[in-house]
């Protein structure tokens, strides 16, 4: 098999594929007469209904049948949320940059062009040398900026435009930065994920779910990455739409209720085990998964079978599309486990939907550095008697020596864990006063003796306290519909055979326009008769597009299969009409007063294109 | 009648709204557990599904029937762009700093404050002075930076917390600022509006709309203001879902064929005249407003019409809606004429949607900075003689002194409009060369005269070529979300009379839940029940929540209407369940497996509860 030619049959798939899109205006580079800017891209009239019916569709699936709690926050977020969930110190990329110019590289992707370029274009490359280029690209991700500087400077990579000698690598935050309000001193950041305003509200929701566990929030949203130098077209942008979900469920009890729905779906899976001893991804059902422990828990798995739903019910190929397990590095170091739902497309395999059991992580990052506790309560069966610290603020002395403050001191002191409570004791019994980081009040203050009592005491407790695990699906929605346009696309003769026509196969749920009307011929009569049929479809929700250009039915046909839309009804009389599927290219009367319900009938998934064939009259064209 | 009084009223009545709202998660301050940001919120579960359906009721009401061509931009906004718009330069508010503490104030604000607190707190104020603070209330929003600081001078103002000293007044931009890509050399903005994507993609838009006038495109998305102290509750924010339409029509016929269909329309107008001589807005048929000229031209008239159908749909008092024609002074020195739909709530009229003539201004700056023609053509009856510029750059000589950049220079010297090229003309004649500004470029080049050629010639034109007109309707999604929830809110006494219990009155398509399902007794029979209802409800897509807890029938119906949860389902057998409506509190009942299909019809407005009460047995509480 030939490497090559497969990266240009690949090559040449995604130029006819991006071609058509951009052709039909699906995207358009963002600020285009500006001469646009890299990673930002607007979604034209086709893409945008698109993106909303794939959106109205995640809503339907996840938050309607799962009875989620839809939230919708800001963009703009303050420093102090991302120091805590801790995107300020750790959301960054490696980069370079060229000494004399100035222009910045994402130091990987030099090194990763590099090698792949040693490994293609050169015919003389020693056996040695061509592994080692093999092992690190393989281990390119888990560089550090040490490793990746070394590599740099051994294979004399130098600036691609310029040729000048680049700096060693550092990390840039790839947040985009902001200044909150006039004054110029209250830093904000657009936010790199929605799941942040989804924790930081994990009080009120329970309480809103009437302080009962398991329970999701949702929210679909803007997300934003100031990309070092955006690759990958589509893929990798610098702003995009994510649809997440946190559920939050009791650590003791990962079970899902619903489970039972899903444990019969079979689909290929690629666990940590099969990836590091070199298998390949493989079907297993995932009942058996979850049993064999393969999948952590019952929740994580009932997940990952709504997820494999919501993607071949968009019209995503089932057989280009795995759920891969993180590898044990690959994970945060909380994370009980994780997988990637990875969708093939003429990039490889993309990864469209993590799906993380982030465990208790987020909800104490915040509990720590707000003071308020993000907890949830669990009646006991009969009380236990458990030795516990207590944290006694002498509210009195407190008001004295912090006024104002005093209510933000009471509360740091009250929130702290364990550990810390005890060393605070030691230190102040030894020397009688210690510092104390407040952080609602960003500063230390000095806490004396007399100011709070700490001792263990022997309680009876009569409800379980704890903080709750998450388990996380996220969305790129724009990869996935990147996907499902690749996934959609296909090319067939025109009728005289002499051009190769462009086809989307979108199911009606995803296709921009419902159907297409005109008439055969140009005249008064059947151009009222479209107009009729026009008003009719608006009356029952569903999109059209007239028209009525005298070009011949087969252009006209041409150009609706380009944009994936389903159904064309050509009014060639004025009582009855033909329908034509797009894909099968079949077609059957329907009298002008009943089109608008066949429509909506097929088009909303109450009947099929097959029932409908059996209840019209059909028509050889 | 007692002004006071009034406004105290108010204040209590508003309270007790944005208390429900808070309490039941309409809204929720964002950030809340780190002590939130000013101006901006979140939306909770009840408060993220009115929105998403005000959303898709504009996407039906606007977008689907009148095939709109609907887009989706980036947030992320280069300088370019917002600097052709103008927002670099003029969108900014007067902003005033305490000399000492450096904390900001906007400038209108602290005198406006000063004026009414006078007005409304000194008994012993002489009627002359009483006059002239009034008059400066009237004229605040005209006041100019030197007005402003000379009013606070003359007052004595200082700055509210401290009483320090205030600095003169200066303009702050509103934008909020950042920075795209690594280099720090790409200045961006956070979009001030969404209508600039619309703009920049205007040629692209009308070649897929055919190339035919007139079209509209819309978007819906968030949109950026970094107020500088921001007030009003909900109503003034630093980040809002803004949706626009921008509707282009040619200036020499901005007719609309379907006016008709809401020319017989009448409802409160307050023209420009009305309000000058000091009378109130009163009621006009749509249709007399365009022939009178008081409305400048149908298609304007017919986006106000259609603006009223879509308010007073939602919920919003007709009687507490106006539009509101904007004064000369008020208008942009380009717009043919504004018309704002201002919502009366407790902050008083409130401005929810402008719609506004804004002419060929938006094209022709985006196409004098960015070099391309935004323009339409219309094909003449019959060709026309007429003298025109001829511009002709001498390509060769361009390429030899501008190499890669010749394209760009090129394109500039063919888009000067024509003042521009005969002063040109000029320079090269008389001087040889001549600097000329290429914006794609951001630099000044030097045109020597053999570089291109300047001509006046008479030609044949088939067709006219013209910047077309834009109506834009800006829809603030927030505000009119927030005046729905004043409108919609009422008390009523409980059953026993001792307290007085909260509602809103959505209409089906608003509420955020569409029913609510519970068993009157704790049972596992009607739990189950219970259940099957609810999967026929979630089958049918309609929202529901289920409350199972033991409390009392009328504490679970107080918390549904609470929600404004339009239909309540107890389950007090296991064949057929009551039906309640919230406001009238009427009950039907009827069987479990008909009750989805019910809800279904009166939710959709298939059906009225009239319909219903009159189809089904009703049944007494």
């Amino acid at each position: 098999m030939d490497a090559a030619r497969e990266a240009q049959n690949r090559e040449a798939f995604r130029q006819a594929v991006t071609n058509t899109l951009e052709r039909r205006l699906f995207y358009i580079p963002s600020f285009k007469i500006y001469r646009g800017v890299a990673g930002l891209y607007d979604y034209g009239p086709p893409g945008c209904a698109v993106k909303s019916n794939v959106l109205a569709f995640w809503r339907q699936h996840f938050v309607l049948e799962e009875n989620m709690l839809e939230v919708d926050c800001p963009c703009v977020t303050p420093e102090v949320v991302l120091k805590a969930s801790g995107h300020v110190e750790k959301f960054t990329d490696l980069m370079v940059k060229d000494e004399k110019t100035g222009v910045c590289y994402r130091a990987d992707h030099l090194l990763k062009d590099f090698c792949n370029e040693k490994l293609e274009r050169d015919p003389n490359l020693p056996a040695e040398k061509a592994a080692e280029y093999r092992h690190v690209l393989a281990v390119l991700d888990d560089l550090s900026a040490e490793e990746l500087g070394a590599k740099i400077k051994d294979y004399g990579i130098t600036a691609p435009d310029t040729r000048n000698p680049l700096s060693a690598p550092y990390p840039f935050n790839l947040m985009f930065q902001t200044s909150i309000g006039p004054s110029g001193l209250s830093p904000g950041y657009l936010r790199p994920e929605t799941a942040q305003g989804i924790f930081v509200n994990f009080k009120d929701l329970y309480y809103y779910n009437g302080s009962k566990l398991p329970f999701a929030a949702a929210q679909i949203g803007q997300a934003f990455r100031n990309e070092i130098s955006p690759r990958q077209g589509l893929l990798r942008v610098r702003e995009f739409t994510l649809a997440e979900i946190e559920h939050f469920v009791d650590p003791e009890d990962k079970s899902h209720p619903k489970f039972s729905d899903v444990s019969k779906l079979e689909f290929l899976m690629f666990p940590r085990e099969d990836q590091v001893s070199g298998r390949s991804a493989r079907r297993i059902p995932l009942g058996e998964a979850v049993a064999q422990g393969i999948v952590n828990n019952e929740t994580l798995g009932y997940f990952i079978g709504r997820v494999y739903l919501f993607l071949t019910h968009l019209g995503i190929d089932r057989d280009r599309l795995r759920f891969r397990q993180h590898l044990q590095n690959e994970m945060a170091h909380y994370a009980a486990d994780c997988w990637d739902a990875e969708i093939e497309c003429s990039y490889g395999w993309i990864e469209c939907v993590g799906i993380a059991d982030r465990s208790a992580y987020d909800l104490r990052a915040h509990t720590d550095k707000s003071g308020v506790s993000l907890i949830a309560h669990e009646k006991l069966p009969e009380p236990r008697e458990v030795e516990k610290l207590v944290i006694t603020p002498v509210k009195k002395e407190l008001g004295l020596a912090f006024k104002g403050n005093q209510r933000m001191v009471v509360e740091a002191l009250e929130s702290m864990g364990e550990k810390e409570a005890l060393e605070l004791k030691a230190t102040l019994e030894s020397k009688g006063e210690a510092e104390f980081q407040v952080c609602t009040l960003d500063k230390v203050v000095t806490i004396k003796k007399n100011m709070v009592s700490i001792s263990k005491e022997k309680i009876k407790e009569h409800q379980r306290v704890f903080t709750p695990s998450v388990i996380e699906p996220s969305f790129g929605i724009g990869r996935i519909i990147y996907c499902l346009y690749e996934h959609s696309f296909y090319t067939r003769a025109s009728r005289d055979g002499d051009e190769q026509l462009n086809v989307f196969r979108f199911p009606p749920l995803v296709a921009p326009i419902k159907c297409t009307v005109f008439p055969l011929v140009q005249n008064a009569e059947y151009e009222e008769v479209a107009k009729q049929i026009a008003r009719s479809l608006t009356a029952a929700g569903l999109s059209y597009k007239i028209d009525i250009t005298g070009t011949s039915i087969g252009k006209r046909y041409a150009r609706t299969d380009e944009l994936g839309v389903p159904f064309a009804i050509t009014v060639d009389s004025t009582t009855s009409v033909t329908v034509r599927e797009r894909d099968s290219k079949q077609q059957i009367r329907v009298n002008v007063d009943e089109v608008a319900s066949v429509i909506k009938e097929v088009t909303e998934g109450h009947s099929t294109w097959a029932d409908v064939m059996w209840k019209y009259p059909t028509h050889s064209s």
